[in-house]
């Protein structure tokens, strides 16, 4: 029998889905699961693919069934168990083999991951996979971290699977070792500040302008036409417009306003902050998703302080004024994932290669949309950009957009409605753009109670202020 | 002669500052440095308490010198160097003395390497010293981390060189291993904020309402006998006030705003983050920080975006609005420091009691202030409050500064003069205090593309909604 040209091993859902669409490409993949019920199962529903699908019971026919040197995906659940399953498997493979972690690792367990597996003859691919389960089932988006060797030998399947924009294909890869899964990591705090900004503007739309939540689905059905163009904004107008089938009116009225999280957002605010780069609007929204849980607390605070002590004028500009704020504010927390990406690949010694980052996000995963295409440009045509804001294109959105994020975070704060990752983006702007900012006053004040010293404008090599006695209290 | 009460590694500014301090309150202390020269000049200029120091030029000698069970605290650079001072003191300790780090830790090493003694016969202490060099010297705020019974045998001199305020001490055991270092750290991430918030207020009289260093050096020494009345907002009058000896005007107008850190803010956000609090003001803080340190990238988009496009209108209620916005703010950073510490307790089993936390502040550290008093009042009154801004003290201030704060961070988003920490804490309240959040929105859309599900309102057992086979793409 031909030898499969993969293997996967973990048949849940986004394993299953991650296998059928490798087959459906045209390549012979070899499945495993612990529980090999599961793999009869699977091979059994698997309909006209079975052909190429070759159901393995024991890891020793599973091992032989795939072609030397053999790419072995795992898809099972983070942390420990990917940790035993490479155990196992190293005893198994042979010089040359390849393991691809596809799940949502830390990646500072990939980069351990990598470093454990070298010299053991192994390769190690941390992949990020981001798109959900009809993502991996149709087409996602893949970020790849290991040795440019080893993706060769499995470019050929992870393109044929990947989501396609303009015929490219959704999947590059971006470094060695944790690469792909920190790029996966950020595209996911990306990802948690867009969906905050446009559930900000839903709340300025319903408690601010009182409409209904079809009148809101309707008003992002029709941004999604333009500027805001976006799987995102597409969802939200569904999600806006679908009905209670067990009761009346909208659903999303019906739910409960308290938002989980897996962690990865939490990751990526925390990798900003050991990098040292402001990512204030990606911490806004983790820190939303929060203060979400927290009902309880909520409802106990509103009885103490009140609702929102105001309303919004919902005059001609409104509407265009939100449209623009949200997307200046979109660019913002944009410019913030990317710079950290950017100040990681100094870190970590990776080159992640901007451009090819935004264009493997136009299509398959969550944040895929149009303005990712344009970022695709901006980077193209400036790769040294310090910042998203400073390339030509985007400094030029910003300015036309930045006065309308401007009045409406002026008017959510006056009307008591909360806008935090709005204008957290806000702030970054203004304070990104200031050229002589207030820390002048802050290093006085260092100075003054540790002698931390400061530098002066005029250059002279006078490091301490007159503090005199009085100092250091 | 008679054995010295404790001894003492380190005689670098800190520790030479903690030496005399303990010396000049009674104590017998034994002193010892790896440069022998530096602990003789150090004996030489001590003046009259040399009558209480004893110069160790050995560790031997040193040893040998402290009354068993021997507490030694080491006040050297963090970091590997207090591993290899202990590893080195471990082979010439006995049976039940007690190794004090007073460095700048990091609260999971302090727990590591409480951990790595334990069962060796020695304890380990870590505690936090704040107050800088001076406060070092004549009274600083001192956190303590350790077993109790470790903590019983230090009380005495520990107490005695704190700050007091109104005669209590501010020196308080806090719980086991990290306990000290931890309060430290959310200490310093306070005072990240304190210092962030009123140089965005320093900010807006400058650069919107156009005062000179001078006049808002008078306002803030005016704000300082009120609500504000602070160390912190003490020095910033001091340090505006102060001339340039070198040049003329004020001293404040020549420094470069670029403030430094050193890791501690970043270290109180990234906790944050871990236990999943919200410090949305602390790390608009840290960030701000960051971006000053930017100043070729902001002076680049200052050139491109230009500056800020407003200016404050100063009138009658103006400089009332600011001080109570400062108030506002800043008990939103507090309550988000104080809620940190409350989940680390229950997180690292501390059992951290908020009252007497608050009441170390009181004086000794850089934050303290006749405001940490009312802190201690609240939490005393009320033990077990999830927010500071629930205890009836506190909300009341609260609702009485909190339109102001609205009106200062309306008035700066739409001058364009950049106030991230004193939005993020307008953003904190109003989050908080939002019964019916927009998280509903969010939960929709992650059940649409990834199935995650949700809860209802009416608590009915159906967790997903009615998308059909166009969600999950």
């Amino acid at each position: 029998m031909e030898q499969a040209e993969i293997g996967l091993i973990g048949l849940g859902v986004m394993g299953a889905n991650l296998a059928l669409n490798i087959a459906e490409k045209g390549n012979r993949i070899a499945v495993f699961n612990r529980t090999p019920e599961k793999t009869d199962s699977f091979y059994a529903e698997a309909g006209d693919l079975a052909s190429r699908i070759v159901p393995c019971r024991t890891m020793d026919e599973f091992i032989a069934a795939i072609r030397p040197p053999r790419p072995i995906i795992i898809m099972i659940k983070a942390g420990e168990a990917v940790d035993e399953q490479i155990a196992a498997l190293k005893s198994e493979l042979g010089a040359g083999d390849i393991i691809i972690d596809a799940g949502n690792a830390n990646f500072r367990d990939t980069v351990r991951r990598f470093k454990e597996l070298e010299g053991s003859g192994l390769t190690f691919i941390g992949m990020g996979v981001s798109g959900g389960e009809e993502g991996a089932r149709h087409g996602p988006s893949i970020m790849v971290g290991g040795t440019e060797q080893s993706y060769a030998r499995v470019e050929k399947v992870l393109t044929s699977i990947s989501a396609k924009f303009d015929n490219e294909p959704c999947c590059a890869w971006l470094g060695t070792d944790g690469a792909g899964h920190f790029v996966k990591t950020i595209h996911n705090g990306i990802e948690y500040a867009d969906m905050q900004m446009i559930a900000e503007i839903y709340g300025l739309l319903r408690d601010g302008a009182g409409k209904s939540a079809t009148d809101i689905g309707n008003v992002f059905g029709s941004w999604n036409k333009g500027r805001l163009n976006s799987y995102l904004i597409e969802i939200t107008e569904k999600v806006l417009l679908a009905g209670d089938v067990h009761g009346t009116g909208p659903i999303v009225d019906m739910i409960l306003d308290k938002a989980g999280q897996k962690g990865t957002g939490k990751w990526s605010v925390i990798e900003a902050q050991q990098l040292g780069v402001p990512a204030t609007a990606i911490e806004a929204a983790v820190a939303a998703r929060v203060l979400s849980s927290m009902k309880d607390q909520r409802v106990a605070a509103e009885a103490v302080f009140g609702s929102a002590p105001g309303k919004l004028a919902a005059d001609a500009g409104f509407l265009t004024d939100l449209e623009l704020a949200l997307f200046a504010a979109k660019i913002g927390a944009y410019a913030q994932g990317f710079a950290v990406m950017s100040e990681a690949s100094k870190e970590f010694g990776w080159s992640l290669p901007m451009p090819t980052i935004a264009k493997i996000w136009r299509a398959g995963c969550i944040i895929r949309s149009q303005f990712l295409d344009e970022i695709t440009s901006a980077f193209t045509a400036m790769p040294d950009a310090e910042n998203l804001i400073m390339t030509p294109a985007f400094s030029a959105m910003v300015k036309e957009a930045l006065p309308s994020l401007r009045r409406v975070v002026a008017a959510a704060v006056t009307a008591g409605l909360p806008v935090p990752a709005l204008s957290a983006a806000l702030s970054y702007f203004d304070s990104y753009r200031q050229a002589r900012g207030t820390a002048n006053l802050i290093q006085a004040q260092r100075d003054f109670f540790g002698a931390h010293g400061f530098d002066r404008l005029d250059g002279k090599d006078i490091h301490h202020g007159p503090w005199g006695s009085g100092a250091g209290a």
